[in-house]
């Protein structure tokens, strides 16, 4: 499935998308550069971009200007960037590693980071509202982003989850976690990419189930990875679930179910990008992401 | 200084702002309910609305609908509060109380008070970008929050703060924190008014100017308060600056130039407002922000 353009295409993404990501780093004078350079250090510490293809992809299916779209796709990273800074710190859940290197506040201490993450959040509207598309567009896509960030998703998906961290949730409760937490931000990652497109309605709402299939696919397998995975290629420490007696999908199912209900939502994914034309980069991606290693 | 009238209209307002506040709060689910009860406990926290009420007047003094100006005065009243309960994190200032009560994460909790932060940001920008304005409007307000609430505003003004914890600073260099740290929130609260009411670029450039003489007046102002105020009146442990052998304009001037510096940056800025129609309100609160106790 993992072709060797899919590969090179990824490369290219990540490489553009992580020049972009710096240019839009706010200006700062010697007294504010620390924090400039924990954003920096946490934007530029690997990562798949992941969200930024699903905006460039979308708009590209959708027929829209790629180029431009690359404000919001640089957006969603900037939120994304400052939710695994904050998660990260020691009263959440105090991972001194993120993708083989010390994370943020190990790098530059606590109240850095803290603030680096305040500022990418805040910086993230600053790039979504001052994109090269007309002010309807650029209000929509602050709007979207900000529910999907906020309490009615990730925020409000992390809220959850620190609570089911005290009991023993059932399968439906930790579906709605994994759509909140991590399926929001991807939704609105491909809706993005449709707005910045001028799509139309029945273009979103595909988008939008897409989103959420592969959305809840990609936390299962993370899951998964938590419990199966190489700590060399995931750069971080496996096994925490189990440590913390956390009950996941997979505990609740198994492994070999989970890794069927991957492959399930994946296909019914990729059954729904067969609407969208040019849709063989993402049908290889999501493809990819069944089998990923990281 | 302090008419009655003032008195009267400036609780007026604080409990429409505190009605709106509350009334923009995100739904949320059983779940979710913990990080929505701790955004609401910051929010309705006391407070005396200075940044709400700027918006209000500014865009009342420019010709504006004060009404349809709430969504812009309570998006920034979200983005103070979001500062004060990230300043009291134990990573931070570590300040157990906050206008006499509890500060958050002493009630919630640091992971909660922690989300609750990023939630009140997350939601300032959904506030600012669906306001009853026409999209320039709320794109113009979204960007203008943004950039004065980040690095080139109050999150860099908290970064110059932690450096200078270290050193000692000099009076240009305490202006320049002042300025960053408290003043472009103030500058972005009067900015918004004028914005809502469709203000020309001279008004702005004035507002602006006010912005700056108020702010600076008010963050001396506090220095002064935290040597001489009194602790039940501002519900706070007073001295902290001394404690931590901490550098301010009053150390470096002395209390009597201080407090001859707020009246005469104050009645600079009152000056300025003689330039606006209607403004007898903004002069009177402009005048009682120098004899203030709290």
């Amino acid at each position: 499935m993992f072709t060797v353009d899919l590969k090179n295409q990824l490369e290219q993404y990540s490489k553009e998308v992580s020049e972009h990501l710096v240019e839009f780093l706010p200006k700062a004078n010697d007294g504010q550069a620390q924090v400039v350079k924990a954003m920096r250090y946490s934007l530029l510490n690997g990562g798949k971009r992941l969200r930024p293809v699903f905006v460039l992809e979308f708009c590209r299916m959708c027929g829209g200007d790629v180029q431009k779209a690359m404000a919001y796709a640089c957006a969603i990273e900037y939120i994304h960037t400052y939710s695994l800074i904050h998660d990260d710190l020691p009263c959440m859940d105090d991972d001194d590693m993120r993708r083989g290197n010390p994370s943020c506040h190990k790098m530059y201490g606590e109240a850095t980071a803290l603030l680096a993450g305040d500022a990418l959040l805040t910086h993230a509207f600053e790039i979504c509202a001052g994109a090269d598309f007309d002010d309807t567009k650029n209000a929509t896509a602050v709007s979207l982003l900000a529910q999907n960030a906020g309490v009615g998703g990730m925020i409000g998906g992390q809220v959850i989850d620190l609570k089911y961290e005290a009991c023993d949730p059932n399968i439906s409760e930790i579906l709605t976690v994994h759509k909140l937490k991590t399926g929001a931000l991807i939704s609105a990652a491909c809706l993005l990419g449709c707005i910045a497109a001028g799509a139309d309605e029945e273009k979103i709402a595909l988008a939008s189930k897409y989103a959420y299939l592969i959305g809840t696919a990609f936390q299962i397998k993370d899951d998964l990875l938590d419990i199966y995975g190489d700590e060399q290629k995931l750069g971080k420490h496996i096994g925490s679930d189990a440590e913390n007696d956390k009950t996941t999908y997979v505990t609740l199912v198994g492994a070999e179910k989970a890794q069927k209900d991957v492959e399930t939502l994946t296909a019914s994914a990729v059954e729904i990008l067969q609407n969208f034309d040019n849709n063989e980069f993402m049908v290889a991606l999501s493809n990819y992401l069944t089998t990923r290693e990281n």
